[in-house]
């Protein structure tokens, strides 16, 4: 498709490429990752990102180090293979998809004869081939809730670079663009980590989607004037009560949203959302260095005896989200019932 | 006193001197100016910034303009000037005490005999002190508004850089420091000039009051955790109604403070109060370039192809704010009626 033309996850022969995604868009750089390691530093590090991304490249990291166990030790690669489990199990603690990716690639272990390596390939290529045409999926359904006529405005890069390819967030907004349901397109730039400026702006630029970035700040302002009719964003994990944990800032325009009766739609595969995580307050909420927020690039830009606080996702109660859209579906006014549908 | 040692800008024998904002925290340098001319592309460039700040700058700008004029043309420096009144009047558009300040100091001008000089620089200082004077009294009547025991989050930098000196929002969290009365202060980052980071926590730090620094998006976040108890900001124009305008991002807060019980407090002098404005939508709210959002210093942070809507100012409804600190007294939920005693 013309507008679905960004892949940042390749696998390549015998290993893992990826889009270096801290380098993006001034540099496109792809990193070639040969075992589990390589793989758990690039998403502690954010060479990837995005909860999806996050699942499929720890579901390529696992063939990779089940290959090389299986040569080393054979048969007994069921059990040296844990601690690189573990290692990718700690790279991140907040997306979902990586500990659902792990499991499903992990649930084959026992029924594998000889060298594993052919038969979990094959089931991560699932994994991303199935988040692909998930997304495709979830960006009709989303877009069907849009009613023609007016923008929408997203929250730092829930697209193809944040997945197997299309996008969660902008799979509906790329869906919704096709179909002429939207005239703007406006993205935060997302602090600290400027995934908006640097990764939506570009990915949707590859695919002419025009998009307008905005700070954060201009949320109130943007909702005031009547210009958006949904904001639309991805998740990291959903809990069963349909809490939703997202990059810090979602809640702050859930909250707007709600003020100024623009709609609020988070799209996400069901892989994102946790049955074992009752409510929001149970979701791991990462903190990163605060150099992230003092600093950007090389250049330090706050007061040299600054400290920072800086937490990277917050939660968004489920009262204030109007629909949730699965590849199972679309939750409307999301709650512990009605999610228990995704898992019956 | 010893938490109250910052100023930027200074009277220096026959011309104005600026602690130039745009290189703070990295670079303490001062500019020197001679005439209204540098004295306007300061305040459009944003070397001098918050609303009573710019109104001081200009009436020091009056002065020198008006003893040029003087020597130059004599008793005709009174319509000779008024090209230098309208370009410091259009400086920038939305803070009201530019207009005030002109106002105030065009008013001398039919009682002044000979040399305009040192008239109009008693009455430019009489501006700067009664300023100062100003913020020191708001800083006690704001925070004998705060209950002890939680913290605070300010946005921009509504301080001594912003004002003569002592500040307005931060001569209150300086006041309310000083009394124990607030154990945390968070400042917001404040995209795109980024002036929480490097003006706030600077200069917060050379008073010895501890600030930390937080993205806008972790404004929910923060607020959830019970962790602030007041969010205190200046203003840049206050509608005869109460509506208030302020740095982008401002009515964020706003309706984030109350959707999670935080109140929410306005600290500007009278001069800010504009009887003339009827209500928010009569602010003109100004647009800078898009490349103060896409770039960082001389850094490109978007995509290439990347467009922005740089709005830098919202409006913040009345009935969202639960007081407005004034030199004249404290406005518990303003509304018409309850302003119009600041004018009678």
């Amino acid at each position: 498709m013309t507008n679905d033309t960004v892949r940042a996850i390749e696998w390549q022969n015998n290993h893992l490429r990826l889009l270096d995604q801290r380098l993006l868009p001034h540099e496109l750089t792809w990193l070639d990752l040969y075992n589990a390691s390589d793989t758990a530093d690039a998403i502690r590090d954010m060479v990837v990102r995005g909860a999806p991304a996050i699942g499929i490249t720890a579901a390529y990291g696992i063939v990779m180090s089940a290959g090389h166990h299986y040569m080393s030790v054979g048969e007994q690669w069921r059990s040296s293979i844990q601690d690189d489990l573990e290692m990718l199990r700690n790279a991140r603690p907040t997306a979902v998809n990586l500990f659902w990716a792990i499991d499903r690639m992990s649930a084959l272990f026992d029924d594998i004869e000889g060298d594993p390596t052919s038969l979990l390939l094959n089931e991560a290529v699932s994994i991303h081939n199935d988040d692909i045409a998930a997304n495709h999926n979830m960006g009709e359904l989303g877009a069907a809730l849009i009613k023609p006529g007016k923008g929408v405005l997203t929250h730092c890069n829930a697209g193809s670079l944040a997945t197997g390819g299309y996008g969660t967030a902008l799979g509906v907004i790329r869906t919704a663009w096709l179909q002429q349901r939207i005239d703007a397109v406006f993205a935060d730039e997302t602090r600290p980590w400027l995934q908006g400026a640097r990764l939506t702006a570009w990915e949707l630029g590859q695919d002419d989607v025009p998009a307008e970035i905005v700070v954060e700040g201009a949320a109130a302002s943007l909702m005031a004037s009547g210009r958006i009719g949904w904001v639309i964003v991805g998740s990291d994990r959903i809990a069963a009560n349909g809490d939703v944990a997202n990059k810090i800032g979602t809640c702050n325009l859930a909250i707007i949203a709600r003020h100024y009766g623009v709609k609020f739609m988070v799209v996400a595969p069901v892989s994102t959302c946790d049955p074992d995580t009752p409510d929001g307050l149970a979701i791991p909420i990462e903190t990163r260095d605060p150099q992230e927020v003092l600093t950007l690039g090389d250049q330090r830009i706050a007061a040299a005896n600054a400290s920072a606080w800086n937490p990277v996702f917050d939660v968004t109660p489920a009262e204030l989200v109007d629909a949730i859209v699965t590849d199972k579906g679309v939750i409307l006014k999301p709650d512990a019932e009605r999610m228990a549908v995704l898992w019956s």
